[in-house]
């Protein structure tokens, strides 16, 4: 079975992953179409041996579409995704417009690919912290509830799209080549520097980007309870998210435990050479699909041994985006 | 009253911040004489004016001399600090050599100046991490004694050394230049990447500056039972650490009340204007002696009120090493 699939977004940071996640898959593709801005119409990319334009998306772009995998905004998820439903498509939605949305499904399939059949035409795909950190805990809490997290990010500049990577890198070349760094669109410098992440500070205090994890963690959990507190920072990395996770379980709770739990588990790998000092980092798990978990480790903070920490480091454009959605939609066709 | 000083590691990164922390505060100096070892020997600095050439550091190299400033490393001080103080120097040692011995203080002027004057010619300097997290959280400490302690660092490159910098400066040189980038001395490329701290992990699984900081705290707050986990991170920032510090209390606590007592406090600088996203950075940080304190919000992973999530930057250099130790020599002339 092959379907006919739609890229809304197709010229952003995660529009193009998707047409390398895609092909690396082989995801069984009858008909590719791309879709974006006017401003981007008529742009060319290669795709199985095929040259694609993008067009410019309207509400008449999904006709014969199958699944649409939108990564636009949430603007225009809200103002095309219900067109692309109402065309019949499935959409699997990137941005954050429908995830706390009751009766539509927050999907991360190492966690609860259940959800996914449940859908009404529409599927979101999570924050990509919330995905890096979810795929490693998970399979943690199922064995042991996690009562409480503390986590604090290291997220790289790709994350807030194409252009956070072209930032970081003009800027860098400008502070190489001893000319002035100009800023454009994060609100500070981000090369030699790092800052609170660049999203608005909600009335808890908390930005968006930190309550975003902690309200679709609880979705994605199906646990209401689950006491989430995080810092999210924007760091001078231009691929891969780190987090830095302290987890209190309901039980006590061995390293080796977690080291045994995590061995086997869907989308993990573990990186955790303490000889070596070798731990995850961004270098190693930009362009992989897996989590990187290591400096796992007995929180010596508590005398219960209900304590653990370890860092994490995921390709937010792959696991955190592209990869997830596709790993959506390839459970939506065979389902 | 002015004094005979030595500076011994005078070419490192710490070194050379003494020259300019002891000129910027007008240091009533009588004689300066630089330290360093042979290879460095013959280099020369200006000083108030003045051209001081370096010379290889001997165990003769402390007559005459009040006031020892020591950061050449642990080796160095174990070395050649029993001589300066046989020859009648206090030392003022920013190595991990002495930290934890008992009967040596161990001193934040901010914090336990009280600890100078039972000097026996030996005064530990704390490690930069610890430094700048302890200046903003012993007030709150003092107020409402904190139980535990989750801290995740953003550690900068010449917290290593001169060397971490030119390191990160030579990568970042290559990568704008499209050439290939070479790893010197650092375990891991640190150029667009970040790693566990690269200090070796010992036994409970901790890194060496993880276990500093811990037990560090400990002694500088006199509570031995002061509980600290710690995720120590080296990020691809020219100078200032950075710490996300989640803080349990033994009793309800506001991020009112944290302002104030913060507002208040010696050597800090509030940093906290949600409206404009405005919350501590290094490249702010850099170059100024105040820890720079944000993000100052009540932690809703906690539902008794005893949390509390803030995040500091501060520049390790001065205030996490020279600054610290000169304040600690201008506590023992005035004394």
């Amino acid at each position: 079975m092959s379907v006919n699939v739609a890229i809304v977004g197709a010229t952003g940071a995660v529009g193009q992953e998707f047409l390398t996640v895609l092909a690396e898959r082989r995801f069984p593709i009858a008909n590719l179409t791309l879709w974006a801005s006017a401003k981007s119409a008529g742009k060319k990319f290669e795709f199985a041996g095929k040259t694609l334009t993008v067009r410019e998306l309207t509400k008449d772009s999904f006709k014969d579409v199958n699944i649409a995998l939108f990564s636009a905004g949430s603007s225009i998820s809200r103002e095309f995704a219900p067109a692309a439903v109402s065309a019949g498509a499935i959409v699997v939605d990137n941005t954050s417009a429908f995830r706390m949305k009751q009766g539509i499904p927050l999907v991360v399939p190492e966690v609860n690919p259940d959800q996914i059949a449940k859908h009404n035409g529409l599927i979101a795909n999570p924050n990509c912290t919330t995905i890096i950190m979810t795929v490693p805990v998970w399979p943690l809490h199922k064995a042991n509830r996690v009562k409480r997290m503390v986590i604090s990010t290291y997220q790289a500049v790709s994350g807030a799209g194409a252009w956070g990577l072209y930032e970081l890198e003009s800027q860098l070349k400008a502070y190489a080549a001893g000319q002035p760094i100009h800023r454009e669109k994060f609100p500070h410098q981000i090369a030699n520097n790092l800052f609170s992440h660049n999203t608005p500070i909600d009335v808890n205090g908390y930005n968006e980007e930190e309550n975003k994890v902690i309200n679709e963690t609880r979705k994605i959990f199906s646990d209401p309870k689950m006491n989430i507190t995080i810092t999210c920072v924007r760091v001078p990395i231009p691929r891969a998210h780190c987090e830095s996770i302290n987890l209190e379980f309901e039980r006590p709770m061995t390293p080796e435990m977690v080291r045994e739990i995590l061995s086997k588990a869907p989308g993990v790998k573990l990186v955790d050479d303490r000889a070596k000092n070798h731990f995850p980092m961004p270098l190693e798990a930009s362009g992989q699909d897996d989590v990187l978990v290591g400096r796992i480790r007995q929180d010596i903070s508590r005398d219960d041994g209900r304590g653990i920490d370890l860092f994490v480091s995921g390709d937010q454009i792959r696991k955190g985006a592209a990869t997830n959605a596709v790993q959506i939609a390839e459970k939506l066709i065979v389902s």
